[in-house]
């Protein structure tokens, strides 16, 4: 008989370089702007060719774990949820996502959001998001633009949550959705009353929020996202249109 | 009087480059696959030198917006969103994400992700969750993992939504989420019946998906996954842990 031997699964050497790095990041051991020890120390601890270890190192640049600073040192880079939020929206903006679909999304996150805010908002949370709102009433009076108040007032409602989850998943929507809602802020026949409305939305849910009465706030953010909607609908704009391009951008 | 003048905003000139490039992607008019021109070309193109279109490219590596092929050209990589979910993941993570966190999301995304579904899905796409059902209810008899048919469910579900934007905020957490449930499968108290209780939901589930029935696959859906957390409580797991590393890695 012949002894036969299942397929070794091999992987080329910068990638167990490259995995041996995420999983000391992955597990905490290496932490936010840790150093990481130069390439010669590295070929040298892990034994392996110098260039094996720049290879794994530029997988890890391209993974965003690792970004090179002045002297070209290597240090550990934590993805925040806001700095990877900006790449899954340009996905979305890229596969062509509409608002509708965007609107659908935000309609179920929003207002859970809302709840699981009643719940847990601390007072510094709860004060951030009065500020918000005198800020946006001041603006609403000065007719200076709203939009980055409104996307901020929404993320604050998240941030109240506490649920890292959540704020990873519906803040790529946010940075396409509330700049998507600025045409009605800005059309000469909608403006006010745009305004009006939203800032009106925006009072009840702080007051549900202060009040931690639940359905209160699930009710009126609700209402909120169904108003944006009839808002898009009643400028005449196509709620099935793609949504064209990037917020802030050209 | 003195004229005044207000503080121009210059990008550095490699900036320029990279935004000048994105934009073509974003538009549609660079797609999927296109090769750009080379360095050389595009210094000239743009009348900067070619260093500056080198940390233009690096930039647009880095955000995964163009990969370097053999032969070192450079094609246009519209990022998918299976490729950028395992990227948000870790970062999930990392912020030592729980799973009590990741399950209310999915009380909410799954039970839409299900009523859109009921809408919208085509002829082939109930055809492949039937297909992953059978296949289910075969690996539960031969005693086979569940876990990666469980994940690939929920995926079916959410594709049939057709929602890009649903997409790409559920399939971080689902790449967390199902997978922790593995435990409740392999554990020998459980197992059975959590298995069981898994495909028989799944099977409601298909059922009112192909009677277009909203409401029974909304509840469905719902009790699904009012189930996993039970299962968790029932096993003594603490639904309060961090979710200590990504799904198939050491």
């Amino acid at each position: 008989m012949t002894q036969t031997f299942a397929r070794l699964e091999v992987s080329p050497a910068y990638k167990v370089v490259y995995e041996a790095i995420e999983k000391e990041i992955l597990s905490g051991r290496l932490k936010e702007g840790d150093q990481l020890p130069t390439e010669t120390a590295l070929a040298e601890q892990f034994g392996v060719n110098r260039s094996t270890v720049r290879e794994g190192i530029r997988l890890l640049e391209q993974s965003g774990l690792v970004r090179r600073e002045a002297g070209r040192r290597l240090h550990v880079n934590l993805p925040h949820y806001t700095e990877l939020a900006p790449r899954v929206s340009r996905a979305m903006v890229m596969q062509r996502v509409t608002f509708r679909e965007l609107w659908e999304v935000c309609m179920v996150l929003e207002p859970q959001a809302a709840v699981d805010a009643c719940d847990r908002a601390s007072d510094a949370e709860l004060d951030a998001l009065n500020r918000n709102l005198w800020e946006m009433k001041a603006a609403l009076d000065a007719g200076t633009p709203l939009t980055d108040l409104d996307v901020e007032f929404h993320a604050l409602v998240a941030e109240a949550t506490g649920n890292k989850a959540l704020l990873l998943a519906r803040e790529p929507i946010s940075l396409l959705f509330y700049p998507a809602v600025k045409v009605l802020f800005e059309r000469p026949e909608s403006s006010a009353v745009a305004g009006r409305r939203v800032v009106q939305a925006h009072q009840y849910i702080v007051d549900a929020l202060k009040a931690r009465d639940v359905e209160t706030a699930r009710l009126w953010m609700h209402k909120h996202m169904v108003d944006f909607k009839r808002g898009y609908d009643l400028c005449g704009l196509d709620i099935d249109a793609v949504v064209e391009r990037m917020p802030g951008r050209a």
